[in-house]
């Protein structure tokens, strides 16, 4: 049963231009419909719900104060853009959300002109929205009339340096741009930086209900009362707290605090702002992540993100699960190894529930470090420890690691620091969609000297990857497994270091060998379980290591076997792409060998179940079932899928 | 003609060690013989000469004060750290620097325990140095005794977010940690950021010759007067001002500015200091790049990098030069595409002069940026402008792009914006040595969808590269290029856009093909040449395109020949693992090919002379006809070497 919430005016509301001649009330009253529809929506469909909730009122604002899509909106993380998204012509479709075929939980430009640029990584939007700015101010393509850019962040994407980056660069540039901090006093997890409490130094300073002095920067943004927010602007003038230096240090007008929550104060600032910002202006708003949904705001991760609930009681309705979560059963086997190691730390960027290293700071407090929204500082910061003798596993997901990058090269590969690199949500991570796919890490990993890189079959074999990781201690290593659960295999009491660079021999069948990296194994037995009916029994190995290679079992592989079929989740030149190279080398191919590598396909997968983005990818039991009876040139009768 | 200086202190100076019973006037004697020292090797060597002229002062001091190496020192990018090698026990080698089996030009663990973290990329120094000091206080290994951490940082290093983000994390952990801001007014370029701006207002407003203002905060690091430096401390009680709000505000306390070439001053403030930090403080030090030898001080880029030089004059010897850069070439080709195109735009981060750009701003101001060492925010900002309408070229050395890589596929890629990476200084660099190693793009960028993924073969093919990727307005396109001069080809007058994915068949023969990716192919002609004596006339191609392959022309040599051999300046998943993907997936694999793919090879290599470098790559035209002999069969009698 789902609850549809009395929405008179949004129902009116197809698109922001409908909004534009509504009264201050009316806006207000509109802000109120929009949450319960947000609620419900996602009551639904599950997604980020607390994001959504806290910028209600900022959503509705903007939209009524800019001339949206002329005006570019730029949602940073954009998680926070359900509310958006009702207000911008997909209400219809707003119960489609994170769904196959449905809404992206993030903006995107292929769905709304309205989605000018997309995002679901932190800190971009300042980084876009003065590339638009300058593409407005050079006069861009005839095709382009780019009116005012506004980029809302969170406090939260402020400690990543890319924020810091872009306002650097802003504030040099001096373009008119609209940035509206959306503090909200936590990103993700609790807020963990010295920017942090910079911000709570600002608004403890100048709480919004008693405004004390004014500033001189700031003021000349401040005209005379104008409009029906006449007795409100006049407030706001003498609002402005001399606190905001640290912006106005690089090169913002500061505007702030202001109550994120308060149509009135919102639309006047807007308006004003709007009016006479001749530079960069940050407004500093301040918001409550789940707002006005009790559920929400009583939760500790204020309904960041949510499985289906029922509105009245906000109980999750998740399907029970058989296995453990990876991420649980890395940060279990993880304290396990630190009980006895005391140099093991941990470092995490934000994610600390995401990771599980939450489980981890809870019983060593002084070993895990949240960094913060900043991948570039947490390799780096590991290295450092791992100079000065420590063990860190820098615990991130795939797609973030893509942001240090330069410092797993520079910083760790370069130098050969045993840094311990524990790669969650590696492969396609279901409804996040492709932009949190972790499609490339094998491939920019696996090619750096003295690297050790290996993938988790299933959740066993991630309990030894944590022992083997934590016994590389003369170099690099980094271990990645799946999002989700495990596959309900039996698990060891303990883990047992691996020998480094050696696979294991599942299955001896003949004709084609079957050699796993990853979390496809289950899928491969499947797949030769099917093939089995039809006389063919491959063999089946797990290569645990896509680097150092297992030189031995794969030539074996390959001189015995007429095909060699490699299968991972990830993009071309990863573990495929060296097995080829090994096979070449040794001269396999001279005389033929039946050598095909599955590996993720050249695209990007939208967001579906894990399942179906498989299907996509052709990455399942019976896509590999296909592949050998393709190779092994055997007629397939009635294709299936899973 | 060398002029060895007369250094009657510094060679009593083997070790820091040495240095800790020398009165103050004796260490400001050994700075002024260490200047002379450093002049006098870089005028046989080359390199980085500005650097550390500014920090001769100050690397005396540093070793003076603390105990290094149970202290660390680390050196921000460490282009610096010349005179710290004269004092750390590698002054008999200084002459070496940079040269094959010499001395790095940048800090490195394996050349001296007093370098605990090498650096060459910018901004590392901080995360480096909290990670040294978290290990400090956990205890970290009984082989690790580490006392304080000093980090040096210039102020052009203080741009990335990544500098931001440390502090952010240190200010928020408290640890201590002594962070030495080498303020020069400029990194390689002059400044261009709000930081740069802000700097100078702090000490524009608190000029250190006459300090006004007591500070809050940072007094109580201050003691009363101790030993010689009394009369200096109490002066310095005095002078430090309230400017430093900014670093403050992240947690550290703010010492400054100080003069950074006024040894009293420098000792006093770092005695200070060690005796009363108890958590993250920040010294401002305010510094010339270049002090001290007027030929630097008067240059625009303070001598940033030079060829050896006379040190008289200080006028450089090079050797001159047949053939433009392909830096130039490709800087006037962009010249000459964005005269006729208005949309095209142009950024560089904190590298106008290195990648050429300088060149575009003087000709189009208004449409080239210079973000500062900001790669993440440059990347993103392209992407903004594409979206806006514009055609940005991100030109970035291809070692730095790493820094940008989240942002290349979450930002660009994903939504499939058309901004076009110049990518310079593709492939093995020469003295700068394995950090500035251009060895992953292509595998980083040609797994990435719909990216188009080019190599120039000459300068020519970078002049019609230039205008491909002005003309793809569909997607994000890449061209790489090596460092140094082109090969002398005939050049054409205006480029021309290339067919997407089209290679060129250069040289038709038999039995073997040799197919080119990037600016190997002149080596290749040359083994072809050698082989032709004994009777063996390769093909030769040029693929131009990892991405999308020449499908046709590939498949046609595969099937035409006994054995393909791939060849390109990059690490192992680039373009060779594509073409081995494409011929497993055509069943090419199946009845056998000689295939071979020659790449970079698993090891990080030292810097000597590019053509050294290559032939420990075993990329060079030796290697390229051992290969073909080798494959082919063929007894190879008497091996050459380039």
């Amino acid at each position: 049963m789902t609850i549809r919430p009395d929405t008179p005016l949004l129902d009116k509301v197809q698109t922001p231009a409908d909004m534009r001649g509504l009264s201050d009330a009316q806006l207000s009253q509109l802000a109120h419909e929009l949450r319960a529809e947000t609620i419900s929506a996602v009551s639904e469909t599950g997604g980020h719900l607390g994001a959504g909730l806290g910028v209600v009122e900022l959503t509705v604002a903007i939209h009524a104060v800019f001339n949206t899509p002329k005006d570019k909106l730029i949602w940073d993380v954009s998680h926070q853009c359900y509310p958006h998204k009702v207000l911008t012509g997909r209400r219809e479709r707003i119960r489609t959300l994170r769904k196959g075929g449905g809404l992206s939980g993030f903006t995107k430009r292929t769905e709304s002109p309205f989605d000018p640029f997309g995002a679901a990584h932190s800190s971009t939007s300042i980084s876009a929205g003065l590339g638009f700015a300058v593409a407005r101010d050079l006069g861009g393509s005839p095709d382009y009339g780019i009116g005012d850019v506004i980029c809302v962040i969170g406090d939260g994407s402020m400690s990543a340096g890319m924020a810091y980056e872009a306002m650097n660069n802003a504030g040099h540039l001096k373009k008119r741009l609209i940035v509206i901090l959306n503090d909200n006093e936590m990103s993700i997890a609790p807020p963990t930086g010295a920017m942090s409490t910079y911000l709570s130094r600002l608004y403890a300073g100048a709480p919004f209900q008693e405004f004390k002095s004014a500033a001189k920067g700031a003021i000349s943004l401040l005209p005379p009362p104008f409009q029906e927010g006449a007795r409100r602007a006049k407030e706001l003038v003498k609002s402005v707290t001399v606190g905001g230096t640290l912006f106005e240090e690089l090169g913002f007008s500061y505007v702030g605090p202001i109550d994120g929550h308060d149509m009135g104060q919102l639309l006047s600032v807007l308006r004003t702002v709007k009016m006479r910002a001749d530079g960069p202006v940050l407004i500093h708003a301040l918001t409550k992540k789940g707002k006005g949904y009790a559920p929400a705001e009583r939760a500790s991760d204020k309904g960041h993100a949510t499985a289906k609930f029922d509105v009245i009681t906000g109980e999750q309705k998740k399907a029970p699960s058989n296995a453990p979560s990876y991420t649980k059963v890395f940060a279990q086997s993880l304290i396990r190894m630190a009980e006895r190691d005391p140099l093991i730390t941990a470092v995490t960027a934000a994610m600390p529930d995401g990771t599980g290293l939450n489980l981890f700071a809870e019983r060593f407090p002084n070993r895990c470090f949240d960094v913060g929204i900043a991948e570039q500082h947490a390799v780096t910061f590991c290295a450092g420890m791992a100079a000065g003798g420590l063990k860190p596993f820098c615990a991130l997901y795939s797609t973030f690691l893509q942001r240090g990058y330069d410092q797993v090269v520079h910083d760790v590969a370069l130098q050969r620091l045993p840094v311990r690199f524990a790669i969650d949500r590696a492969g396609l991570v279901g409804a996040d969609g492709p932009t949190h796919a972790g499609s490339f890490d094998t491939a920019y990993l696996a090619n750096l000297p003295d690297f050790v890189v290996m993938a988790a079959a299933d959740e066993a074999e991630l309990v030894h990857m944590v022992a083997t990781a934590a016994a590389i201690d003369d170099r690099p290593s980094a271990f990645r497994f799946p999002r989700g659960e495990g596959v309900g295999v039996e698990m060891p009491e303990t883990g047992t270091p691996l020998e480094i660079g050696k696979g294991r021999l599942m299955r001896e069948g003949n004709g084609v060998a079957l050699l796993n990296f990853g979390a496809r194994l289950q899928e491969i037995f499947v797949a030769a379980e099917s093939l089995e009916a039809r006389g063919i029994r491959p063999t089946i190995a797990d290569a645990r290591f896509a680097k150092p290679l297992d030189r031995e079992l794969i030539l074996q592989l390959a001189r015995h076997h007429e095909a060699l079929i490699t299968i991972e989740e990830g993009a071309i030149g990863g573990f495929g792409s060296h097995v080829a190279q090994l096979l070449a080398e040794e001269g396999i191919f001279d005389h033929g060998l039946k050598f095909r590598s599955m590996v993720l396909p050249d695209t990007f997968i939208d967001h579906d179940s894990p399942a179906s983005m498989y299907a996509i990818a052709k990455l399942n039991a019976p896509d590999i079932e296909a592949k050998v009876l393709e190779v092994m040139g055997v007629a397939r009768i009635g294709a299936r899928r899973a």
